[in-house]
Order: structure tokens, then C-alpha cells, then sequence
């Protein structure tokens, strides 16, 4: 196949056409596709079905050590969901918190109470004139939300396969006080997939940002989401390397059981030094008396332990690798060599990051639409949602079905085409 | 039995005498003895635990509307367990959110973006040089470490058995624009057990505060927590009085249900005007996809409607009824009579409100304790923890056994009796 990029106008206007009448024919169909959010498709949900089971009305509801599961309090979490949360995440059980169905809610709050109480002893960032953050981008799109409702401002650092550009972030929380926080999602990153490298994550352990309240956030969501069991991408873990670095305080972790449970119903994990996971304490106690310590129970006595975590996730890759392969190749077959669109391969997460042509995001996110089939809004993947190339798309595979995925990847990429001859056309 | 009051200086000395010698057998009881928290028994939690049946792995686990409730979403919680919570509170289903675990968490949010955000439009508190709240006191601790947490100044507002001084409360609002919010257990309040009258449920929809960002923290926490089937108090709906006043935003109400299934494990509620959920909604987008409604199902599938809540609030009582009477008939046998410290028999809620002469209360809770039993710190039910009379102790006996409440209740007076001898001989 030709690169469209070789191609001379009449070649470009007849291919348009051509693409076009396609086109009307998918827009007849009147399909009805999501490839939009990261959601667990009901397959997948059904293997934490009998998780349902483990409770009854004449469980024990006692943790491990006697602790009333059903009446108020525990703030940190019961030793045992605790325990394999930091498993899960490979930390000391000692440096967690468990907390409710959402590590965004935990992220949310975090910078909440830094905006209202600053970091430990720090000035409230309220009271400051500038507070801003570092987002590694493509990232993902509600971290960005969160730091833009907080009006904090958002510095956008380019991604490599090896994680952010740290040249740049070393520079810049080495100058400018003003930077509190960089958004990291470190494994299978959101949406690339990529997983930063062992330098990468040593380099953010040994950071020396000038502002003492600077923190990394650390989003581990994707940390056991693998798609293969001999491909498999592995992280340091930064709360060791921060301490190894003199810089324990630096970081928090966080991570969930949602996309291993259930999306709406799982259990949340902060990870972080003692200092700071004493702090956090401190300001959560104003805040609960605890979470559902039912919910921490049903999801231990249901695991027993990692290897039941992982034997589960095992499961959910044989659901979401052929939807994955598929969108793949799909993509290769119809784009691959035209010179149109690239797009990545990752051994795990919830994503494949398609970039087109410069300035045609948003046109081909709009053309799947018309056609019936709804995508990430363009820009999403950036701060403030402005991707300044116009050029990132973020695949969502895990919802619709295996039937669905192919006639989505054939109608995205359809659309990727004839949005780059149009392109290429006024060029 | 002769006042204490009226004793002279021999008698006390003789009496002091002999309540010593008494104390000194309990103390070598080695008992252990709490009444300190609001915590249901395990006896209650019980009565919940056929809920555990209700989901099973062979369950629908969709909603009336579809929602899998495995799944993201459902921000503001699915219909049915809107509606149940908003028939608990009397409220109409579109002026209410769902939420976690946890109304204090709701509370405490609220506050928390009133500070970074405002309140509709407002300047954020934590712009502003000062923010004062008015705590009708005693009252419930959480909340007043809440507003302290924030820096909030308290202004103690005295309580009676209708309500908090409204005179008070009318003239400090309608004067003073720092004043943003005033803290309310309006239905047997913690911890007198007294409920608002209607009279005062109308005066506070008729505030008229010179801070348009002022609301109302109605906390009806204990709305059908009754502990008679025949004496029962009642509330005027706040929600529909604020709105009849032309006052419709200036009320946010909660309320869980933490003492009705699990107190770990509820689900809570926010309800308020068309205006003030359109705007916590928009602030909740950014923390979170949505909570638990895995939880919100069980609920609603366990209890249906409420003749189902109330049928099981009715087991409670069962449960409660008998350890309430049992103080209060200790302490009227114990103290009636004697003139040194007055009681209320509240018709529900969770506590039994204690007053004893002035300057006494830390130091019974201290004998108490020394005796091995807990009760909550004197002056917790004040801002900042300081109970100017120090007079104030709240009894809560939900937890104990009914044999426990016995001996702690006589120990408790025996306290009460040695304490205020100690005062009466220091005059």
C-alpha cells in the first residue's frame, strides 16, 4: 500500500471519494458504539460474581483480629485488606491506608486538604498566588480535571515509551516553587500503556524540588492489569526508592480493586511514607469514622491472598486481550504503512493511544460520532482538554463486545482516513 | 432523701466517707466498662445481617432503570435508593444525592469546598479573614472538630428542649456576615435527645442572614430513631419550610443509614434545593465516578420501602428501649431527689444527656475512668472541647449490655454523688 503522504491530488481526491461512499454506508447502519471510558464490560464483572457468596447472614463478621466489621470504626482499614492491598501494590503494609470504593476520591482529597491545610506545616496552597502541577501527557483526563477545578496551574511535559520527559520535570521542580505535585499514572500508563522505565522511576525518587510540599502522585491503577501472561511489563516501586533517595515524603501511591472487583464496588489504597501517612490520618479522622470495612472483608475472604488476586486477573486478560489484538490488528491491516496514524501495543492497562495526523483528532473523533459511534472527546488526554497537536485519541477496547470491536476499528479507522485525505487535500 | 444540698458540713464528711469506701469496691471490680461512643450493639447489627443474603452470585445486579450497578457511574446514586432515603427524610426523590458510607463525610466535604470554592458564586472561605459557624451546644463533638479543623470560629448557642436559642441565632446571622453555617441535630439532638420544635423548625426557615453563602448543616441523624412505638416526636420538613420562606438554598440536610443497617456500612444522603444539588454535583464530578451502589441495591433490596426501615427501626427500639429505661431508672433511684444533676429521658437518639453541678463533669468521667469505665470526655459535647460549666456528660448506652448499662449506670451515680460531695465540702 502507498503512503497517503505519496499521493498526488487526484489520487487523494479519488481515494476521498471512495472513502466517503464507505463512510455513508457505516452512517446508514445506525450503530450505536462506545469506545469511550475505561469501563469493565459485564464479562468481566461476572468473574467477581461469586464474591457475593463469601458473605452470608451467618458469616462471621469479625477481621482477623476481632475487629466488628459491621459497627463504626477501623480509619485505616482491617490488617487483612490492608495486607493484600500492599501486596498488591508491593509495600510495606504498614505505609497504607484503605480507604473507600475510589483511590480518585483519595487523590481528590489529598489535594483538597493540601489546598486547605497545606502539607505538613506548609503553607495552605489556597493562600499561595500560584500553585502549579506537572502532567505528563497524554495522561489521564481526571487528574487534569482535579488540579483544574482547584485552579491550579497545569505545565503539560511530554511522554516517551520510558515514561515523562525528566529532563524537563528535574528542571522545573528544581526552580520553581510554585510546582506542588506532578500526576504520574506509572504502569500501562493512561492511555500509551507504557510503563516507566527503572531510570525513570529513579529519577523522580531522587528529585530535589525546591518547594518542601512537592509530592508525586502516583496513580498505580493499572499495576496488575496485564493482557499477557509471558508479556508483562514490570515497576519499581517509588516509595522504597524515595526512601533509598532520602526522600520518603516525597510520594504518595495510590491504586484500587476497581478494575479487578467491581468498577462501582471495589476498595481503595493510599501508600506513603510514616510521615505522611500519619498526616493523612490526622486530617481523615475529621473526615470518617471509617469505610466500609464489609465491603475490605468480602474482598478478603474472596482473594485469600495475591496469587487468588492474580489467578483473577488472569481471567479478565483472557477477556480483554482478543479485544485488544483485535482493535490491533484491525489498525494494521487497514492503516498500517499508509503513514496516517501510529498507535501503540501495550502488554497491559485499559488503552491504545492512537495519534493521527497533526489537527485531525478532533474531525475524526467527530466523524465517529456522526456515525453512531462514541470516542474520548479529542483533547481529553491533556490539561485543560487541549491537545496543542490536535492528534491524540484514546481507544477504549474493555466495554463494547468482540463483535462490537471489530466494526468500531474498522469504522475508526475509516474515519482516520478519510479525515487525513481531507487533510492532505487542503494542504 | 434529704438534697445534698441541704446537708451540713458533718453529714457530707460522714456521707463522703461512705460513698469512698463503696467506690473503692467497684474500683477493685477491675471492670470494664464503655459508654462513651454511639455505636450500635452486635445485637443490633444483627437484626441487619439477613441483608447479607439478599445479593448472591446469581443475583441481577441491575437497577429499576438498567444501571449495573457492578459498573462506573451513577454519580448522584441509583433511583431506588433515592428514594428511599429521601422518603426517610421526607424529602422529595430529585432533592436528593446518595452517597457513601458515611454522612460526615458529606458534612465535612461540604465545608471543605465552601472553603477552596465558595458556596454559589461566593468567595472561598479560605479567602477570607474570618468564618464562623454557630454550634448550639451541647451538641455532637464531630462536627465541631470538623469547623475547627478549618479554622471556623464557634459561637456556642445554648439549647433548650425546643431547639437552640433562636433569639440568639436570628440576631448574630441577620448582623454578622462572617457567619456561615450553624450546625443542627434537629430530631433527637446529641446529646439531649431533644427535638426542634415546630415553631423553631420555622424561625430558622425564616433566617435572614446577612452572609448569602449561609446554610444550615441540618444533620438529621436520628430522624427515625425512636425508641417508643407510642411516643414518638416529629420534625417539621426543613427542606419544604426553607422554600416556602423564600430561603429554598439556604439548607443542606443529611442523614445515613449508619444506625439502621451496619454503622461501617450504610449509605448516607445529602438532600437540598434544586440549586444547591446542581452545584454539589459539580463539585462531586471531580472526586469521584460515583459511590457504592452495589451497597445502594443490598439496601434497597433488604429493606423496599419504608414500612421496611420502620418495621426494622422497631427491633432496634426493642433492643434500645430497655437500656435507656434502665438509666434512667438507676439514676432516678440513685440521684432522684438529691439535687445534683438533672437528666433527660429522651423518646429516641442515641444518648442520654447528663447535667451535674457545676465543675464536676471532668471529674466524674475521671473517677469513671479510674473505675474502668469510659464515658466521653466532659466537654466534648462543646466547641473546642471546653464546656464552660463543666457540667455536661453524655451517657451513650447502646453498646453495653443491658447488665453492663446496670452496673455502669450505678457506678456512674455513685461518681456523680462522690464528686459533687467533694464540691459541696470544698464551698
Amino acid at each position: 500500500m502507498k503512503k497517503y503522504t505519496d499521493l498526488n491530488k487526484e489520487e487523494l481526491q479519488s481515494l476521498y471519494s471512495e472513502l466517503e461512499a464507505k463512510y455513508l454506508e457505516y452512517k446508514a447502519k445506525g450503530l450505536k458504539l462506545n469506545m469511550a471510558r475505561g469501563k469493565p464490560c459485564s464479562e468481566q464483572l461476572d468473574l467477581a460474581m461469586p464474591m457475593m457468596d463469601v458473605l452470608d447472614s451467618k458469616s462471621v463478621m469479625a477481621a482477623e483480629d476481632g475487629t466488628d466489621c459491621r459497627n463504626y470504626g477501623g480509619l485505616d482499614g482491617i490488617y487483612e485488606a490492608k495486607k493484600l492491598l500492599a501486596d498488591m501494590i508491593g509495600v510495606h503494609t504498614e505505609n497504607v491506608i484503605v480507604c473507600g470504593n475510589a483511590s480518585l476520591t483519595i487523590m481528590h482529597d489529598m489535594i483538597a486538604r493540601s489546598m486547605t491545610h497545606g502539607v505538613m506545616g506548609s503553607t495552605p496552597w489556597a493562600k499561595l498566588d500560584k500553585v502549579k502541577f506537572l502532567c505528563p501527557a497524554p495522561g489521564y483526563d481526571r487528574h487534569f480535571k482535579i488540579t483544574e477545578h482547584f485552579g491550579i496551574e497545569m505545565i503539560t511535559v511530554p511522554m516517551s515509551e520510558n515514561g515523562p520527559d525528566m529532563d524537563m520535570i528535574e528542571r522545573i521542580v528544581s526552580e520553581d516553587e510554585a510546582v506542588k505535585g506532578v500526576w504520574c499514572v506509572p504502569m500501562y500508563s493512561n492511555p500509551q500503556g507504557y510503563t516507566y522505565s527503572d531510570e525513570t522511576v529513579r529519577r523522580f525518587a531522587r528529585l530535589k524540588p525546591k518547594a518542601q510540599d512537592f509530592r508525586i502522585y502516583w496513580d498505580n491503577a493499572y499495576c496488575i492489569h496485564h493482557l499477557y501472561e509471558d508479556k508483562q511489563d514490570s515497576l519499581l516501586d517509588i516509595i522504597s526508592e524515595c526512601q533509598l533517595s532520602g526522600n520518603a515524603d516525597m510520594v504518595y501511591e495510590f491504586a484500587s480493586t476497581s478494575k479487578v472487583s467491581f468498577a462501582g464496588a471495589g476498595i481503595s489504597v493510599v501508600a506513603a511514607s510514616t510521615g505522611n501517612i500519619k498526616e493523612i490520618k490526622k486530617h481523615m479522622t475529621i473526615q470518617t469514622i471509617g469505610h466500609d470495612k464489609i465491603n475490605q472483608l468480602r474482598h478478603v475472604r474472596f482473594y485469600k491472598d495475591m496469587d487468588g488476586v492474580m489467578a483473577h486477573m488472569m481471567k479478565h486478560a483472557e477477556i480483554m486481550r482478543p479485544k485488544f489484538e483485535a482493535v490491533d490488528s484491525i489498525l494494521s491491516r487497514e492503516l498500517g504503512g499508509l503513514d496516517i496514524g501510529t498507535w501503540v501495543k501495550p502488554n497491559g492497562g485499559y488503552f491504545i493511544s492512537f495519534d493521527a495526523l497533526d489537527g485531525c483528532a478532533k474531525e475524526i473523533v467527530a466523524m465517529c460520532k456522526d456515525a453512531g459511534m462514541i470516542m474520548t472527546d479529542a483533547g481529553a488526554t491533556f490539561p485543560y482538554g487541549k491537545d496543542p497537536r490536535d492528534s491524540n485519541i484514546r481507544i477504549a477496547p474493555s466495554f463494547p463486545t468482540l463483535d462490537e470491536i471489530v466494526v468500531a476499528s474498522e469504522l475508526f479507522a475509516l474515519c482516520v482516513k478519510l479525515v487525513s485525505v481531507k487533510k492532505l487535500l487542503n494542504k
